[in-house]
């Protein structure tokens, strides 16, 4: 079993590192909330007094932040601490240009390093059912792979430095906007008198389908385990789709790439966000469509 | 067998009244078009000099149309001529006010109507593998079930009259938004450094998941069958996808709900078109988004 | 002076009829509101039983209604009923097929037409001091810009048959679009710590200078007489933005042509309106995009 | 008069640093292109071998570079060089933060410093017309002026540091959305068969009047200096308009703003550069919206 240091130990974090714990892995935290450290302490983890402190014998060093420029702060203070030729693991959800910037600092201190954000929300991190989109060297997406196998249930590697971050919001820009159009469709439904049922039997077997309407359906009934079913509660937060949306149009910016659908998908979700609703599910925007607050 | 007046024998109308006939139906056509009527003298239908007299002694009358005010002309022109009681079916697609005007004026006439959309495109027409979306009174759905039966393999009641149109033009505007977003991502993707294939694999199983991914992927690969594969010919016509979309936002217009995703998929397809792709696949917006003319 | 029939005599037509009234003109009205009926008769006007009685002595006819299809339905109607030759002038705001339709009515029944639109709300109707934009035939025009004179302070000629309608729906389609651009700028401003009247001073004498800045400044203090000074109290209704908008859309999808901004501004004030502010003015845009439902 | 530091001497700041030196000014530069340096030199300014021996003698520093990355990078290598309570000034159009960024460095090294991007481009910079748009605090602003009045003919102080970048941005994304919508309305009349000098007539003297229009009218004719009368050559390249559109939209997304109309618009130039119209006017736009590549 390896040393491994956990940096961020927060509501994603800290199930994440308690499932590396479970299966048999030495971890030492850290985290600068008094309460995550407690939960993370109860989970049997070491917790040290630094980010750097952590490091200092560990073999995999896995980090889980808010945006790239705590994952480069923290990286910078971490590289020279951490043993030569240790395993940098990011499974933040950052912009792709920090993301390559990360991957340069643990290789000019000698390190591997792969970018793994994850799909799967707290439910997934909890029950290590994450989906992990992976960037890296070969050899250091080989490395990773047994130690995200205890977080999550599928591993992808998508492809060199910064290729995890690129999928995450390439994927999170197309449900996004897929998710919107799926609930003004709804919404139209019902002002044409067109039940939502019949609606969701045409389209979940035809060219209107996508998981935003057969697994997350926005509108009540059709699918039972939706969010719609139960006040819209998160889920997967209003506040989380628009921060996604809003770095796949960072990334779109920086690179010159057009995305008219996914900046209207982006300013509706700011709108919906402003109004509000930055605690509600993201399937919710179908009752901003509406007009309403509420479902 | 019934005796059938099938009106509008094109890419469509045509290969439907051939099944019908195909089934043992009795048909009598009319076209505009002489090459349309030879094609259906060849499959078996007779042809009459008009409409009107093409329903004279049917049970049930089948038009396949370009737009409403088509539909709406033929039937004021043949609703007294049919026989009393007769089933009346529209597969065009149109707009959902005039669909509901076609079912008025059947039913002044004494007729049983059904308005019934299909997707499938020339392909399904040919093989009787089409989609009807079907608005109407229950007694005349059960009615026209078993005709459309021998046309196409799922048959939908979506609610009264005009909701079959409600029905495709709900769906095709979800279409439209997720092809567009989707074909976007991948233009992103490129610019990322991500690979078609890489997004593919992720999206695929992922929440970014949709037919227009998964069956009919807007970039060559992935999706072997898709039109991308084969130089962006139809399949389903760029002009095709803007008459929908169009009807989906005239319908939202009168009907006062909000579409901003399907407004700008609708712009978006109207900008296509008009740099000369009408005739492309809608999945070759793709190229349009990267600044390209063709793959 | 002329005898002059005038059918719709509500908030826009009332004061225009009394404005006709008042210069002498021979007034007799028709409206289905007995308050609108009332209203007219104190200022003058004799009243008709129905509008085909009104125009039976009529030298000229003036229209002002809701919508095209009341227009079609009023013109059919008194087409008949006016003595050959009579000059038709229809001052609602309508969509342009309808008013070429409309044109066609007065024609085939002997009369000459201009479709006749205003800007200025009703304070500019009271005051006589309305802009007319016509369409029409040279000697239609010719014939009815005297008696346009006495209700506007502005005649434009814009083209033929519908070119008034085309001309209004074209302006204020720039109109909506502007202002919530405008709109935008103000909450960016505010967002990134310059004041509102930095950015009015900057773009008000440079290239970000329009009519929704400089003379209808949606935020309060740098136009005092702007409706943002004033609770955002009309002014010109978002209703009536929303009703032009969409005109717009429906000219751009029967025409071909394509939007993408009146597009999206027709959505923003869908979202507006939905939100329940249909009174405010429409430059209270500014508090939907700022997430507020008031200044 | 002062002793002032040059860096950046291309198409902007070349032009700007003669009217420095044409007001007697003692003018140093400094430029990595040779050609640049010629230009200079030619105009009499000394040339300094790096940026850093360029501003060690300098009261005033003046900066005209591409990005923000460019401008902290310089102030970075000079801030120390320069002599103490210098007079920093930048006049490149950059993101907000990177200006805020540069405030910083010169307050820390004991400088005063003003953001100062300009509008008027290169016709402004020759005949010293350009608008300055300032931020800083007020005794940087009332020790700028003087100098900046050799270069332009309106300085503007839009509040503290960074303010100067804000206007700028605020306005460029008015007038991009503006001059988009604009041109769509002219596209949208040639389809209903108005002229464009109707249009215009219309819209210049009521609410659809914009600088957009009644200075830079997007169509031949109606304003006879704009470019469209000139096939489009800038002006004002669709480029620049491009990359001020997405310095709007990162400012609104690190600013936490709603911006759907500037996204759109931003969008809409991304489509038009991606297709190659990178160099032509942005007023151009028109062209694209009728799908043309060329008026």
């Amino acid at each position: 079993m390896a040393k491994i240091a956990f940096i961020g130990l927060g509501n994603m974090g800290g199930p994440m590192a308690a499932n590396l714990i479970a299966a048999g892995h030495e971890v030492t935290g850290f985290d600068l909330a008094p309460a995550s450290i407690d939960e993370a302490r109860k989970a049997g983890a070491a917790i040290a007094g630094s980010a750097a402190e952590a490091v200092r014998t560990a073999e995999i060093v896995v980090s889980m932040l808010p945006a790239g420029k705590h994952v480069l702060g923290v990286w910078r203070d971490i590289a020279a601490a951490a043993p030569k030729g240790a395993l940098f693991i990011d499974s933040s959800t950052i912009d792709v240009d920090s993301a390559r910037a990360a991957h340069e600092i643990a290789r000019a201190a000698g390190h591997k390093s792969v970018d793994a954000p994850v799909s799967g929300g707290t439910g997934g991190a909890k029950a290590a059912t994450l989906t992990f989109m992976c960037g890296g060297a070969d050899e250091a997406f080989a490395a990773a792979r047994p130690v995200l196998e205890k977080m999550g249930k599928k591993i992808v590697h998508c492809g060199g430095p910064g290729a995890g971050q690129a999928a995450k919001i390439c994927n999170n820009m197309i449900l996004g906007a897929t998710m919107a159009a799926t609930a003004e469709a709804f919404v139209l439904a019902e002002k044409l008198g067109l039940s939502h049922q019949a609606l969701y039997d045409v389209s979940s077997t035809s060219s209107g389908q996508s998981w935003s309407l057969t697994t997350y359906c926005p509108v009540p009934g059709p699918v039972p385990t939706s969010p719609a079913n139960n006040g819209y509660k998160p889920g997967f937060a209003a506040a989380l789709m628009l921060k996604d949306l809003l770095l796949s149009q960072q990334a779109a910016s920086a690179a010159g790439a057009a995305t008219p659908m996914g900046a209207v998908a982006t300013q509706l979700y700011a709108l919906f966000n402003a109004a509000g609703h930055a605690g509600d599910d993201f399937s919710g925007i179908v009752n901003f469509l509406r007009g309403q607050s509420k479902a």
